[in-house]
């Protein structure tokens, strides 16, 4: 644990590294950009950082270092792991771009418990005095401000990626950083065409698009791709990252199946995001088709009828927990979490990888899957 | 010329490959993905491509090639302009993805006079019957779209660099490239700030304001940026890079301004967008700059009351256009754009490139000046 506490502080020293020296091309086209250094700042210091454990654990898993190697130790040796922790911080970057054009997609006030970039921008908007409709003056700069952080997260993996001697693994890390930039985009489309798309498609076919929506908008967008990334920075095996794989996918679907019960019943406090947003924003998971399954009619057409509707009040949304629960839907997700816990570990046992990494990677599995739970 | 026409020739002919590829990874996840390939293929194939034909004969004018060779020829020496032609397509892409973005923002309707990207998706809405608000679906999906293509860009700049056998090269095009993605970002969101934000600012910064835009939104991104990574990536000396530089820049100044012009008074059936669109956005450019100094007080209330409105109507467009024209503001513009070009025209005189690229680049100062006059 001690070494994924210094590795998340590493990317945290990294990415304020990294936009103090960009900010400095944007002050020099004009001090008017400060916001946009600010609103940086704020947006890349916060949130878990799982997607850069997971991109080190990745590596540290092939790197087929002997136990007790300290890979941050300040000597010749600890050049990879400066590469990784640049992997690490790309990820991470990126990641927060997806969330600035997530939240204008979704209308999303918050993030992380604070105002989300679009609403910030409208703030700045507001307390600047100036003209025309603030609303979409947020927006229209948080559009930009995620295709900056997008660019950004790219400088930050092809510098990482520069450190790297054998090239050919450098290669294979880009590729799989590539595929993983078009898959999530396709997997977010699908999740907001599901939102619209659903009354005109077959009931039968509610929950494998449901599945189709976690493979890639999380699954293997937020573990297996920063697994695979690590390890295959550290030249890892086919066999190496083929166990990664095995493990990423379950646990990847499982991330995401606690984040949808999260969604519509977490608590504000810790989620960071007022409870039940998913409900007011629609959202087809996994967790309605499975109450769709088992709700009688009525019920069922009550809670067609209620979700999406951005204006549900408490009531209505404590009435939509409470019949989703009753449904036995949470029931059935919470198996499908303890499932595919236990479908990621056991790819664990045997692994051609490193001891410390599949002992890491077991803790962090329940870690993600248990959060706020 | 028949160079140029071959380029832009190769450069369709690589995007379209391009995105054939990548159409497998989304057709993998999804059928459902179909009408994002679709929208792609259709954004992707239009344009003048003038980012192309400038990064083009950028590398042309370092390459140090003699006059007469045929840097398209079916043979192991055609290997560097392989690798030009897939740069110039990455511009050509990232141009597309910031087109994309930047319908959204303006609310634009059209593109090159066809529906934009967010408006193909919002019909896609109608005509399949989905569920919810269409404009909703077509923004949002936009976003994720312009993201897709910002990815895009970015591979094939990786796979074109990579073909060059000299790194530092190679490494001095990707920073030329990342330089230019973060600075247009930095005079997208100046572009649009001054819209809101002009009424408190100081009258007298209006002209270096819009100048500012001028050469962050347009001048770099569209001219010296291609210009500076083709050179760099012909090995180009700091010299050569510097001449392309003192001719980019205000050829990128002028061909704004021309733009400018267009915007305001542009014939729709050359432009591709409804005559006018600028007034009803609302744009601060240099020619509102310029009208307003000249003005006198009643005009210059009417002009900054109209001015952004979304909703004006063909009369009042066509008082605009009267007030702007008779405030001498587009004579003005006019001897601006004049003067550009011949400082730019002029910086090539003398200057240390291949002479078939300096008349090419001559040749095509003229056309992107202009175009539409």
């Amino acid at each position: 644990m001690a070494e994924s506490t210094r590795l998340v502080d590493l990317v945290h020293e990294r990415i304020a590294g990294f936009v103090t020296d960009r900010a400095s091309i944007l002050t020099s086209v004009s001090e008017e950009l400060d916001p946009l250094v600010d609103i940086s700042r704020r947006f890349l210091s916060g949130g878990k950082r799982y997607r850069a454990l997971f991109c080190y654990w990745g590596w540290q898993a092939a790197s087929g270092e002997p136990d007790g190697f300290d890979p941050f130790a300040d000597d010749e040796d600890s050049r990879p792991s400066t590469a990784v922790v640049g992997a690490a911080s790309a990820l991470e970057v990126f990641h927060a771009a997806a969330l600035v054009h997530d939240d204008i997609i979704d209308n999303s006030d918050t993030r992380r418990g604070s105002p989300s970039a679009h609403r910030l921008f409208q703030s700045l908007h507001r307390s600047s005095g100036w003209a025309g409709d603030g609303a979409d003056f947020g927006r229209s700069t948080a559009i930009l401000h995620g295709d900056l952080l997008l660019g950004w997260s790219d400088e930050l993996l092809d510098d990482a990626l520069d450190e790297l001697a054998d090239r050919a693994a450098a290669r294979r890390a880009r590729g799989e950083f590539n595929r993983m930039r078009t898959e999530v985009t396709a997997g977010q489309y699908l999740d907001i065409l599901e939102e619209r798309a659903w009354p005109t498609r077959d009931e039968s076919e509610f929950r494998e698009r449901a599945e189709n929506v976690i493979v890639y908008k999380s699954a293997k967008y937020s573990v297996l791709a920063p697994l695979v990334i690590g390890a295959a920075m550290a030249g890892g095996t086919d066999a190496q990252l083929s166990a990664l794989r095995s493990f990423g996918l379950p646990l990847g679907i499982a991330f995401q199946l606690r984040d949808d019960l999260l969604g519509v019943f977490g608590d504000e406090q810790v989620t960071g995001k007022p409870s039940g947003d998913d409900l007011r924003e629609g959202k087809r998971t996994m967790l309605i088709a499975l109450a769709r399954e088992q709700l009688p009619t009525g019920a069922r057409r009550l809670l067609d009828e209620l979700l999406g509707d951005p204006d549900l009040d408490d009531e209505q949304i404590r009435l939509l927990q409470s019949t989703i629960r009753e449904s036995g839907a949470v029931d059935e997700v919470e198996a499908l979490i303890a499932r595919n816990v236990v479908r990621a570990i056991t790819a664990l046992t045997d692994a051609p990888l490193t001891r410390t990494a599949r002992r890491e990677l077991t803790a962090l599995a329940e870690t993600v899957t248990r959060r706020a739970a």
